[in-house]
């Protein structure tokens, strides 16, 4: 274990393999902060979108910032009934994926994964801005350097999950629980000293008046519902994050099911409990904030003024524990570390439903095979790139970043109800126990509820913000589906093209051996060793003119060798190795068509990449242009330096399940029946 | 041919390949222009930097402009002739790197190849930039928007050197000839109507009086000994390119070393002249110009002035040619086009000096190997990056760039004058003929005049430019010359440890053929009749269980095909493929340490490299991993697909020589004899 390793595990926790954590079924108490990082933590950004949404419409428009609060409060308790009607019927944690699939078809399910794909992004991209935002509270000198800050926090992410960081309850556990706890306590400890005390809270902006925009001032009118709109929209992000308990059912104790909806449930509970109580606090502590891209700005006894706004819940903060710092600090470093972690979360999902997809053709396939970490590495860099992107565009403002965020969510949630509503129409067909029918019709009912309420908000969420941003979210999922639509037909189309029918099975007639060769040493030996040792037709080892002196020198020795392989010298007016060989393999094929060249390569194995570079690149091109000549294989014949066991090293700490031996006696491997 | 490769031959000629480029032996007025476009397109900056430097010191530096332009041609033409030395001594065309390898020994090499190299970069951002500070006399809206044009311009000329394109002596001497007798024109042009029609010619900016920066503003004192060696530094820009000619003498025609000479020295007085003719002219029209960083401004009538300003070239151009803009437009096209066309030939320059440093081992080995384009594409790719990063960084300001310029240059130019000395001094102790010696002694004695001359300028440049940005062009040699030294022992301890020293040749006992197969396709079937024909001493094929289904229907399959080789189902727990595949053949290997294993893989050859993001990804890695196991080959078996032939084609395109069969009769390639 070396000093990083000994960092991470002291920073993380024991590393749990994918396999050992599916293993280990969590108790609701730590499934819940495992699961609902993502969810808890959006309310610490969708109060400040509710206000700054408002603020547009001046002092006037704080007012309405009970009814949002109160409706995104429905809207959750009711898309949490409706997963729990899905936790029920799909214990398999295919999420809505699965659902839309299997109840809708292919193309309901594709549209539900862009969704999925493109929200993930912006899960990254809005949880690590709003964290950097967050984090500005207390620490100043972050202010004007979000975009930077919260790009550098993505690539440290990108870094621990390459790393092959997994979640492991604990270091959920900690951060969750004193994010719910602390929000709780504060909002517990404000209304006391409010109503208990008496005392008179004020925030830092308790002062300003806030002057919206005049399109907004005139109260009537469609303008003003179009801005309640928005505002309701963009607290609709609190939602996000409430469909991952259905992804976790596997991971839960037994009765799986139960557990699940009843940890949905606990879920749904503190998260209204901490959005309203929040709302409440900074309605009664006179919290302002402001859209100043909008046009809204603060005056102070009628003069304009310019001044830094903290977050609504780093303003809380400082106001609650005006005399108790520690406090103050506690909540802003809890919310912004569940503000990372549930950008990590995604981090884990993208790769998860990149898997998926992979398994049903819509992404390359090598994504399906879990562990393969490599396959997992590209997903993982793919994420923090449209991610960084994202942030340095927006300039982490996270009142930008939201308008394209709902919309995903709200399209995978609405399409999620409509097949559970096909999935009970199906079973109420062939089920006949009347209790049991009762009951489906029951959930069928609750998931109707939730399809009208889900897809309402999508319409508003659409019709708000089209022009706001969620074209480009749109945009973005369309893209993705024309691209996964484009690989699955590009899978079908391989599979008809080298489908077996039967025929093509006839044995090529001879083997003809040539080993490239460019000097005399231990790895051109070992490769003609092989070669002979494979007992070909006939066999030649075959070197190019680059340099003449060079090539007499090499003729020299492998006479002094007496390997009993002869060597051709190929002509090459151009000091090029790769074209003259291509040609000489081509004539040879050609000679004898029904005759199969087996080309033997030399390689040098390092221990480095950089060392990488310096060797083998003639190798790769020579492979990748000789496997466009039919009936020539390319055999790769390594020789292993000093240097490689680094790699060795690090490939079996990284991996020790494929490297280390086992033991003694029997071998490990045994052919696997596959009669149950 | 397509329409892009019809655009191109349209623009640039026919594509010479670089062995008929050799083939072509260049008469001295091509050669002329083929060589001088970097030399020649200097003075289109030179002028400037030293008259923008006087400026610091006010109205009365632009007096010094006179003597440093004519130190400025001194040195030219000791430098010119020490080079006519070089080039009757060195006719291979070795240059520099040449001169300081064999005479001062490695270490020297390394020198000057740091400082070629570095420069070679300079040489594209500073000639790129400066090409673009002269459009904007005819192009005003590139103003504000310099460093974006720039990079843009570089990256054309990577994308035009990546798809192959080759000098052609027209392409160059029709630019070349347009910018030398454009500029001799308009210098003579404008000096009769100054001196023979009696005409009062103002340049645009010669009602401006430059304040210059205070510190300047006593002419006595160290200070202003500073500035003036500053602009001397500046003007030697001017010599940049002048040992292009000791690298191109092969490509002369006969005599050789007479007729590279000859070329030389007429490029050295049309290089004096026209920087001579441009300065006098810019005096006598008072052209001003400024720079704006160190602090001199424009005023008028005693207020300050806050304009724009263009070139030199521009502004004396639009003087001479006030009543002619079409002449106008003329200098300004030419003056742009030879920059760009100097920057190209550091695209042609660096791929060479990386192909001579890979000969001996200062670079990857594959760059040595002239027309393997992927090789030469990574030169050219990081010559366009690092050369985008300087102008972006500098803001694509020639003033901020020539810091860093000169010094690579006269490093170069010293070293290798030191090592002319050398060569004269060795030759001498051996040479016997009267007549020989007292022609070698001139030569030496014109060789230490040189290296008096440019090692003076050297430490003039250091010293006056340290902390202006020659530290960091050190800086830069310092780490190129670090990263070759490590190559080379890198490559050095390859060498040992791979060198054969006669044992080592057991022929392994038996070959234990293993195909990894995932599903029955043709592609697999192939890699399976493949292995059969091999004939190994065992076969078997076998597969991961990653879903216990679709292994079940590959058994059935399997079983069905009969293809009389035994599939082996090897479980993998972590739905994993490559990870217990390595350790089944670890396993093998501990068997039966005597065997070798050669594992086949089975491999879909696409058409396009998006296609190839789709397809054996787990083949790759699993070569990869094998590679670290001792005594197992891979040998990739590929299956072509339909759409691979894009590839063919394209690759047929790009490369004749290696894909079209030669019509019938003897076979193409023949042993070639090396007895000669």
């Amino acid at each position: 274990m070396n000093l990083s390793d000994g960092i991470k595990r002291l920073l993380l926790g024991r590393k749990l393999s994918s396999a050992q954590l599916s293993e280990t079924l969590l108790p609701k108490r730590i499934a819940l902060p495992v699961f609902a990082s993502d969810a808890l933590s959006s309310v610490a950004y969708a109060p400040d979108e509710i206000l700054l949404t408002l603020s547009l419409a001046g002092m006037a428009g704080f007012m309405f910032s009970w009814w949002i609060g109160l409706l995104v409060a429905f809207v959750m308790l009711v898309v949490v009934a409706s997963y729990r009607q899905n936790v029920h019927a799909y214990p398999s944690g295919g999420g809505d994926y699965e659902v839309a699939t299997v109840n809708l078809g292919p193309n309901a399910g594709l549209t539900v994964a862009s969704a999925l794909l493109v929200d993930y992004v912006l899960t990254v991209a809005v949880s690590v801005s709003s964290g950097v935002q967050n984090a500005k509270a207390a620490l100043p000198f972050l202010i004007g350097h979000e975009a930077t800050a919260a790009a550098i926090i993505i690539v440290i992410l990108m870094g621990l999950n390459l790393r092959g960081v997994r979640e492991s309850g604990t270091v959920f556990a900690i951060p969750t629980y004193a994010f719910m706890i602390g929000v709780l306590v504060m909002v517990g400890w404000g209304l006391f000293r409010i109503f208990g005390l008496g005392e008179t809270l004020e925030s830092p902006t308790a002062h300003y008046e806030v002057v919206g925009d005049p399109i907004y001032q005139q109260f009537t009118g469609v303008m003003m519902i179009f801005l309640l709109a928005r505002a309701f929209s963009s607290g609709c992000a609190a939602l996000t994050g409430v469909e991952a308990i259905s992804n976790g059912v596997p991971a839960f104790r037994r009765p799986k099911s139960h557990n699940a909806a009843a940890t949905l449930l606990l879920l749904g509970s503190i998260a209204v409990t901490m959005l309203l109580g929040i709302i409440a606090l900074a309605n009664l502590t006179r919290v302002h904030v402001l859209d100043d891209t909008g046009g809204a700005y603060f005056t102070l006894d009628g003069v304009r003024q310019d001044v830094h706004v903290d977050t609504v819940m780093g303003q809380l903060a400082a106001t609650v524990f005006s005399d108790f710092r520690p406090a103050f600090y506690f909540i802003v470093a809890a919310t912004m570390i569940i503000l990372f972690l549930a950008a990590n979360t995604a981090f884990n999902g993208f790769p998860v439903l990149g898997s998926i997809l992979a398994r049903d053709g819509y992404m390359p396939r090598q994504l399906h095979t879990r562990g393969d970490r490599l396959a997992f590495s590209n997903g993982i860099v793919a994420l923090a790139i449209a991610a960084v992107a994202l942030v340095v565009a927006f300039q982490a403002d996270v009142t930008k970043l939201i308008q394209l965020y709902v919309v995903g969510v709200f399209v995978s949630f609405t399409v999620s109800q409509l097949g559970m509503m096909r999935h009970w129409t199906r079973h109420l067909r062939e089920e006949q126990d009347p209790a049991r029918r009762s009951k489906m019709q029951r959930s069928r009912i609750i998931n109707a509820i939730g399809l009208t309420c889900t897809g309402t908000v999508l319409v508003v969420v659409l019709i708000s913000k089209f022009t706001h941003g969620a074209w480009m979210a749109l945009l973005a999922m369309g893209l993705v589906s024309v691209v996964m639509k484009w690989v699955k037909s590009h899978y079908n189309a391989v599979a008809r093209e080298t489908a077996w029918t039967g025929g093509e099975r006839t044995l090529p007639s001879r083997v003809h051996a040539v080993v490239v060769v460019s000097q005399i040493n231990k790895p051109t030996l070992r490769a003609v060793m092989f070669a002979k040792a494979s007992r070909p037709s006939s066999i030649e080892a075959l070197t190019t003119d680059v340099d003449p002196d060079e090539t007499r020198v090499l003729l020299e020795q492998w006479h002094a060798a007496d390997l009993g392989v002869p060597l051709r010298v190929i002509a090459s007016p151009y000091r090029e190795v790769i074209g003259p060989v291509l040609k000489y393999v081509r004539e040879l094929r050609k000679t004898s068509p029904r005759d199969v060249v087996c080309v033997y390569v030399p390689e040098l194995v390092v221990g480095h990449w950089w060392e990488g570079l310096l060797h083998n690149q003639t190798g790769l091109i020579l492979r990748t242009r000789l496997h466009f000549t039919p009936g020539v294989m390319v055999t790769s014949v390594p020789y292993l330096l000093k240097s490689s066991s680094a790699a060795i090293d690090r490939m079996e700490r990284e991996d020790p399940m494929a490297y280390r031996m086992i033991g003694t006696g029997s071998p490990a491997v045994e052919p696997k029946d596959h009669d149950a």
